[in-house]
This record gives structure tokens, sequence and C-alpha cells, in this order.
């Protein structure tokens, strides 16, 4: 069955431009908060301790992204995580090269554990290692799943939140029903932190609509759809990443019925 | 009155390629760099408390940004704000995203309780705050002021250096002197980072020129006049972007007859 | 006489994606994680010292750059060296800024001294300081070397690895063979990090074919027959930069007939 993208949920982000606080890499921090600013949100990067819970009672959503955690950082994810869940505030979690080291896998526990997460947001390597339905997974790189449409099937349903596995096809499940989504471009894969800015775009999305599956889907088909348009305007990844940004930016409410999304 | 830029103060930047230390965040470090090379500086980003003396006695300059401080980042700005003045240097302090949370509005009273400040440069939203005539912050974006230009005269007494407040009209104040400004373009607000940008540039123009309110009117209407340009060769935010950098490299002396500065 | 660079050293990079392990600094980190893309390989920034040992065991090559060095992270470029030099894996040293401050002299010296490095990969000033044949470094920017070719010669034999120092010209020294590379393009001096995506790239390289003289020139030559390609492309270093990614990704091997390289 194929779905449609509600306009809606496109409007109220660009509406209500929500307050998205990150605690982030440092690799791509850039690119992911002019990805939150095109597609309409305001991003803020604060991960000083002190302030944690101040800007988890201030935003209207809050993205954890493990890309180069270390121990200071991993305490904030913990004290923004569970202020953001006292503010009923929803929180992102992508869980960058989980299965790569001990300390990625025992960080995405730890903050499963003592955080409510609302999204669960990953490639589909780092998704099918968390199922424990089969991954690979290579530095931050996905080496693919087993089957990741089981994969987010299972761990929506442990976990009880909606979960998302990037890839060529992307796969969004909550409340047992699971979508495949079929846009995208080769080129997102030659760009380090393309993965982290459809995080926070789906922060962006859920701190707007709410955390259910058709916000994360909305976020996706968005973000994928700006790719194929802005890869039309590339010589190659270096002018695709500013053409994403402009794609995204300029993105036309009417795109999205250009959205490949099917219930599986 | 309409007032006009020095050429000279460009042409100095340019001839002495002044050293411009940064203490800055981790999301727009890489776009503060560039703008400060692509205006005429040379930028050192460091943040070890162990090396601020020898980097603050080596620099022309000296950038503190408070965008994602911590303790740690915060000692060092102490401590290579009070080594640069004891060197001379000028330093300039951009309150990024004051009165947001108390561990920022604390940080700054901290900085300029024990380092002389010579120039504070923020967003409307942030310098209405600490002025305390009104403003409202909105994450790390402003939320404007509600008297811009009352602001900056008033803290420029209080505090006895420049102080600048960027908004779609920018405002500097100095010694009872208040300019306003009225270049720019509104992909500049679309744009993560452009305060930061001219932070720095702001940094390289009084490196080379010394901290006056010339400096800092010549650094703003340089980067606005360099926006107005690029937002001519831009399709969007992600284009804009080094289309910017281009047009700072490439600025014309000429160019700053279409500075529209008055004094108010 | 004049030497070529072997297309296979190209092809068994792209075929090989070796996984690159940084520890490098918030700066220029992005663009050296998609330089490591584009020119075939794929990146990992870590710096928490808990999974140092594991990513080293699982990395191709090691890239350390103390562009932001700070006490921590200087800990864990340690831990990852020498479990990069257990697991037989190469490991790159750029030594960003080393002169400007005893902090980044006395860290350079920590780290040869306890990790085997391969390739030490620094600007003309930088190795100039290091061999002690004369070299001014200006913050992060060279200031030349008296003689760059005798400084990587002499610094190679001290070291016992291969030694960069770049600059207009190129110097590669290796076992007693000294080159000098002579492609490259101005634009390069205007954009912050050239040279750290130029170690990225080159760690990509010593990760696929390892860590010989023909390696690194091969490496160097790519990018800078890469940036002669993009600056006909560009407007000025914003527009370069992209353009730059460009043309490592849609490198074509026969362009390596344009490399200029002698031995000296």
């Amino acid at each position: 069955m194929r779905l449609e993208i509600s306009v809606q949920l496109i409007r109220t982000v660009r509406a209500k431009r929500p307050l998205v606080h990150h605690i982030t890499n440092y690799v791509t921090v850039n690119d992911c908060a002019n990805a939150c600013i095109c597609c309409g949100g305001s991003p803020v990067m604060a991960d000083a301790k002190e302030e944690m819970e101040e800007m988890a009672s201030i935003a209207s959503a809050l993205v954890l992204n493990i890309g180069t955690l270390n121990s200071r950082t991993l305490e904030s994810m913990e004290i923004a995580g569970r202020a953001a869940n006292k503010a009923g505030t929803p929180v992102l979690l992508d869980p960058v090269g989980v299965g790569a080291t001990k300390l990625r896998t025992e960080s995405v526990q730890r903050i499963l554990d003592r955080v409510e997460v609302s999204v669960l947001k990953g490639n589909q390597g780092e998704i099918g290692v968390l199922s424990g339905t089969g991954g690979d997974v290579k530095g931050v790189d996905s080496g693919g799943a087993s089957d990741p449409a089981s994969a987010v099937e299972k761990l929506s349903e442990e976990l009880g939140c909606v979960v998302a596995a990037t890839g060529e096809n992307d796969y969004v499940s909550s409340n047992g029903r699971t979508l495949e989504l079929s846009n995208g471009h080769p080129l997102l894969g030659c760009v380090s932190g393309t993965g982290c800015m459809l995080s926070s775009i789906t922060g962006t999305y859920i701190g707007a609509n709410g955390p259910s599956i058709d916000s994360v889907a909305a976020a996706i088909s968005v973000f994928n759809l700006s790719a194929e348009y802005a890869a039309e305007l590339s010589r190659g990844p270096g002018t695709f990443k500013p053409a994403l940004m402009d794609a995204l930016h300029n993105f036309h409410e009417e795109s999205v019925s250009r959205a490949r999304i099917q219930e599986i």
C-alpha cells in the first residue's frame, strides 16, 4: 500500500520553528545545524552539564548523537535526556558506530536504560546490531543488515518507540506498523554526516509534530527528495552538500507527491 | 549623517595578515577560520590552558566565543584573556546565547569581571539581555531587542568598550558615539554561524587596526556587503556560504562606497 | 629524473576502502572526513581513551593531528598510537603548529618517543622547526623553511620514517631518497585545513598501500592535481573547497600523467 506524506507536517515545522537541542559529534555538527535551519528549525548545540536542564526545558526536541562521545558528553547526554523526559520533550538517539567498540555499545545501552527515547535512528548496520537480527558496522559506516525490516520491527516492539534504519531503502517501525521508504540518491553515501543531518532533521520534525512514525517518515522523505533534487545540480559530493542545503530550504510542499513509501 | 568606511582599514588588514587567536565553539569554527583567512587574517584555534599565554603573546587579537563553552574552555578563556590584556592585545567577546542559561550568563559576567574586553559583539537579543534594556534569546538565536540602539549605547558606557549588536540593522557604540549600519541580506539569517564569522572578521580588523568603533564598523560593512554580493550568486543558504567566502576574499575596496552607515 | 605515479596505488585505495582512524582537531575535521571519503577511504573520528585500542585494531591507518590538542586527546593519541604499533597499523603524525608553543613542541616529542610513526607530514615551517635546519611557524601557518629538501632528508634519517613537508613545492624523503613535487594551486593556501585534508588523504593511501614514499607521493599528487582542476571551476576559496572534493571524487587515473615529481 503506497502512503502519502501530509504537507501539514512540513508546514507545522516551518510555522513553529522548533528549538532543537543537540548533544552531538564535532565531525558533522555544522552540517547538522544547517540542515536543521534549512528544514525550518532552530538548532542549539550545548553539552556542558551545568546547562543541560535549562536547555532541555526550553527545547522542543533533544537529539543525542554519540559520534564522538566521551565520558564528559555521555554524562551530559544522560542529564539532558532525563530533563527532557521530565519536560515531556521528545528525545532522538542516533547510536553512531554502535557495535564498533564496547564503549559505544555500552553507552547506547546506558542511555536506553536511563532515558526514555522517542525515536531511535541509525543506519542499517547499527540497527541490525542493536536488534540482534544481524548487522555489520565498519567504524561509523554501515556494512548493511541481514533483514532491516525485521530489525526495526523487533527493536520498536522491544523499546516501545519509533525505530528507523537508513540505507538504500529506509525502514521505520512503530506500534506494529512498518514502512519502507525508497527515495534518496547514491551521493548521500559519499558525504560524511548525511545520517547525522537526517537525525537533526528528524529531531526538528518530532519537535514540531510529535514523535510519531508519520513525523519520522516525513523527515526522511523530505531529506531524500531534497537529495534527489540536489544531485541534479551537483558535479560530485563537494557541490552536492551545499545543493542539498539549498534543496531543503527551497523544498516545495508539492514535492512530497514524489515520496515512495509503502507499508510492509 | 552618512559616514564612510576608510579603505585604509581594509588595506591594513590585508597587509598585516594579523594572527587571530580563537577560543570558540566547535559548531562554526571552520567557517570562522575561513572567514578570517578570506578577509585577510591568519586564524589559530587553540584552547589548551597550557599554551594560552604563549598563543596570546604571539597573536594580534583574541576572539572569545562561548557558543559551546564548558568548564575547561572557560578556564582557558580567562587565562588567554588575562595574558592578552598583559600583552596589550585586543580581546573580542561574543556572548553566544547569553540569557538562555544561567551558565552562559554567569560565564559572560565572569569574563567581563576578569578580562578587559575591547569589543563586545552579540546579536540584538544577547546585547539587549546584557544591557538590561530588554532582549529575547531563543537558544543561540536572537529574538530581537526592544531598543538595540539604546542597548549598545548603555552597555558601551557601562563597560567602557566598543559594543556591537547585529540584526537586520546593526548598531555599534563607543565613547558616546552610536552608529546604525543597514547593509546585509536575509540569507545571513539562514546559515548557522554568520554571527560567529562576523566576530572572527571583527577580531581580524581590530587585530590589524586596533579596537576602535571604525574598525568594528568596517568589519561589519565588509561582511554585509560581501553577503549582498554573494546572495546574487546563490540558490539558497547552501550555495550562499561558499559564495560569501568568495566575496570576502575578492572584496573590492571601492565596494565600501555602498556601505550605509549613519551616526544616530 | 622525472618520476611517475603508479595508477595501481589509486586503484588499491578505491578497491580496499581503508578504514582510517583519526584523532584530529575540531577545526577542519569535517573536511578531513570528506577528503578521506572522496579519495576512497572510510574515516572514523574517535578520541575517547576507552575505545582507542579497539578502533586501532579495526583500522587500516591512524592519523594523529595535534591542531587543537589538549591533555585528554593527547593521552588518547598515545594509547591509539601504541595499539596501532602493536597491530602493525601505519601511523601518520601531523605536528600542526609545532614550534608555536611549548605544549605543541613537547607533545610532538612525546608522541615520537612513545609511538613508532610511519609518516611525519607537516608544512615546511613545521618540518623545518622539527629538523633543526630552520623553519618559521606563525600560529598554525607555515612561515617557510630555509631548506625544506634538507629538512625532510635529515628528519627522515633521524626518525627512520617517511617525512613530508608541504608548501609551494612539496618534499618527501625516505631511506635516503628525496622527491620534489611541484603541483598544486595558490588557492590551497586560502582555505583552512588543506594541510589537514592532505594528511587524511595520505593516511588513506598508506592504509591501503603501506607507508612507503610512493604512497605518500601519490597522495600528495592526487590532492594537488585535484586542486589544479578545482581551481578552474572556482570563483574563490569558498567555491574552491567543494570543487576540490568533487575533483578528488572524480579523479581520473590518467590525470597522474600530469604529476611533476623529480628525485633530487
